[in-house]
């Protein structure tokens, strides 16, 4: 790997894709754990049809992979899965907590990365 | 801690200050490895004296904590220390390799917290 890091402002407004290669959205923010850094989700903003709001959707960091190509990030879900999980309105942000964290990892089958 | 977590568009722009209560400056960004999503570094915005630009001095995250009074972090160290640190122009970004990381590291005294 040429770059082994990225930065947060890089990530912000990276689009997502599925494994079909159809455009979900694009990341718009990151949620960290304080005490150690560790970034636990993405928030994909998706939506937005008819005029709605976009919602944001928690994924877990893991489940990303870059994609030179299409200068994006590649997720293993599909559309159905993706609307079934824990979502939120832009400007009703969740607490983020550990709870919360964890309703995100298992909606995905992610094991939680953080002590429980 | 009531929340456990924070968000990266939240990191972004707070404040920065020393023990004495002396403001460094801003975040500016996050510097994240990518395979595992742990914050390595926050790039402080600093300077910016007598019409001369900013720069960047990434800081590693263990550094920082957060004070709720002042609403910014507090990192321990004078400004003599940040001077003669790691530092880059907004538009001269580093690799951020691992090698540049272990620079940043050794400067504060900070253990690398990655497999080098």
């Amino acid at each position: 790997m040429i770059h082994p890091t990225i930065s947060s402002s890089r990530v912000e407004g990276t689009s997502v894709y599925n494994l079909a290669g159809e455009k979900l959205g694009s990341i718009d923010d990151l949620i960290i754990d304080k005490r150690n850094g560790h970034v636990r989700y993405a928030a994909l903003e998706f939506g937005g049809f008819l005029g709605l709001g976009t919602d944001r959707f928690p994924l877990p960091w893991s489940m990303l992979t870059y994609d030179v190509e299409k200068d994006g990030y590649v997720v293993n879900l599909d559309m159905e899965q993706l609307k079934a999980g824990p979502r939120y309105a832009a400007d009703d942000r969740p607490a983020h907590s550990d709870e919360y964290g964890r309703g995100v990892y298992d909606h995905y089958g992610v094991p939680v990365p953080w002590g429980v």
